[in-house]
């Protein structure tokens, strides 16, 4: 994940959210002997931040801290997964390097997003050599963490099954290449990333200023919602609303119990509640998740040397694994261990 | 240096003759305070050599221990000079990823060698993402090694002068983006590159097969000057010929001494001598010139524990210079130290 400061709802619907599951499925693993659990790596993509934020980098160490703060609130557990961050484990460098070697430029000009961002981003000035590598980069964060032999799953919606196929097919050349090549090839993990709405309706972004943040506190998060944006069509008290068109509803379908989300469509269609009742029961759904991240996050905000010494450990494990795949990348090149 | 196996004339003559010198005047430096002295580092460029032969890498190793025999050869002195090799130095691709993020991809498209040499090199693959970056992999090559508010050098030919004109780009685009970044701007030290002919009379190059090894002993150097082309004029011995249309009289210019030269030009005009005898008196220059070379490489060659220890301390002592270079451009880039 890049480092963009702190995470809304949307973010943790489309990804942490996700990532606690899977890493928690390997406590499962260890208490059931259940077979298919995962060994997680999540880290802060401090690098990739670069490819499109070169010319302004000054905050990313303050959003770098807030992404971590708002993993170890979400429930990211560092005795569970490896926690750590991008530029401090070298070898992503370096295997960027070395897999830019054997990768036809054509692979990453033909990448979906490479055309798209760029005129999306046309504020920026993206035509440049990092830019067109990041999804380089990307195979690299991906290759270092696979085992030869082993499978290795990346969690990624839809939109990112591009980069894993490309990452396939870079490990592909490189097996084909080298006799004692092994690298270990990325399948996709789709997860769900439902789009969340915002306050205003529109897709939860921050660059639209219409965010619930994970580390909203209550009175906030409420004061966040009554202002929100229902069902255009319910324009009296006394009109029945629709749940399905209403951003509130697709709210509650997140976060509300079945039970509770019966009793929305229930007085919303029938007009025996309001919105602003309504609201009021999506605050205490949202409070009910969000309380008990809001106390882990305050525990590490008190502890500021806890958290250094969580990522510390999560480098130097993370380069322990990376430096793995490293030694039998440079003997497959020709270079030295 | 890439590592291409065993140098020659050529190599010697072109880059690492002007190498030796450069490092001696460090030597007169301490001994005599002259003011305009070199700190060295002269690096096998291993990664380099995987941007145009990353299909076939398996004598990279052999390749760059032989180069290094013959740095040491030649007089490349590890007390006076860093002696390295580029991949064991990690900051190389730390410092190459970090500068694609600043870097236009049209400066890398336009650099004078990259359609020369896609052109020239038909039989590989050369339209990779790793090719195309080659130019600013030296540039961080030079850049690591600079230091804030010093003067920073680097010896090359004329045919990479534009190489380090780009590095001057990269700097300074990277200086006046961030407040705080302060590489230092590299300048061409242009450096004599004699073009040698070979014994075929074509530049000396491996490709041709007519290259003098520096590692040749006595006997293969005469032999191979036995059949050298000469002035193609002088058919009978009873010929005058002409040492300016001669390949072995631009040998001569080049290692024979003010006093024998003299003798060539009044020998050959004359028909005074043959051209066996001549090639004898090439044959005696350069045997004076690689005689002591042949001894230092014995030597090395006994010792490969010596060798790697000679690398493992310019490996660690490369490391120390570029971390420190590396520490600032973290910092000016917003990336934890």
């Amino acid at each position: 994940m890049r480092p963009t400061g702190k995470l809304h709802l949307g973010n943790y619907m489309g990804a942490l959210h996700n990532w606690v599951r899977l890493q928690n499925r390997v406590q499962e693993r260890v208490q059931d002997q259940i077979p298919d659990a995962y060994e997680c790596f999540f880290f802060i993509a401090d690098v990739h931040a670069l490819t499109t934020d070169y010319a302004d980098p000054e905050r990313i160490p303050e959003f770098s801290r807030e992404v971590v703060l708002d993993w170890l609130a979400a429930g990211l557990d560092p005795d569970k997964s490896t926690i750590f961050v991008q530029s401090h484990v070298k070898q992503h460098y370096e295997l960027f390097g070395l897999l830019g070697m054997i990768t036809p430029l054509g692979w990453l000009e033909r990448v979906p997003t490479y055309k798209d961002q760029i005129e999306n981003l046309q504020e920026k000035d993206l035509a440049t050599y990092g830019f067109l590598g990041y999804p380089l980069l990307q195979s690299a964060d991906i290759l270092l963490y696979g085992v030869a032999g082993g499978s290795l799953h990346v969690p990624v919606g839809a939109d990112q099954v591009a980069h894993v196929e490309l990452t396939r097919e870079v490990a592909r050349r490189f097996n084909s290449l080298y006799s004692r090549g092994s690298l270990a090839e990325p399948q996709v993990l789709l997860t769900p990333t439902p789009k969340l709405p915002g306050t205003d309706g529109r897709k939860m972004s921050k660059s639209y200023g219409n965010v619930i943040l994970l580390s909203d506190p209550e009175p906030e998060i409420r004061r966040k919602l009554k202002p929100m944006v229902t069902d255009p069509a319910r324009v009296r008290r006394s009109d029945p609303g629709d749940p399905d068109r209403c951003p509130v509803g697709d709210l509650h379908k997140v976060f509300s119990s079945a039970a509770k989300l019966a009793e929305v469509y229930a007085g919303c269609t029938t007009a025996g509640i309001g919105c602003l009742e309504c609201k009021g029961w999506l605050g205490d759904a949202l409070v009910a998740e969000l309380a008990p991240m809001g106390e882990r996050r305050a525990y590490y905000e008190r502890e500021p040397r806890r958290v250094e010494e969580i990522l510390a450990r999560g480098n130097a494990a993370a380069g322990v694994a990376a430096e793995a795949t490293m030694v039998q990348v440079r003997e497959a090149m020709g270079l030295p261990r």
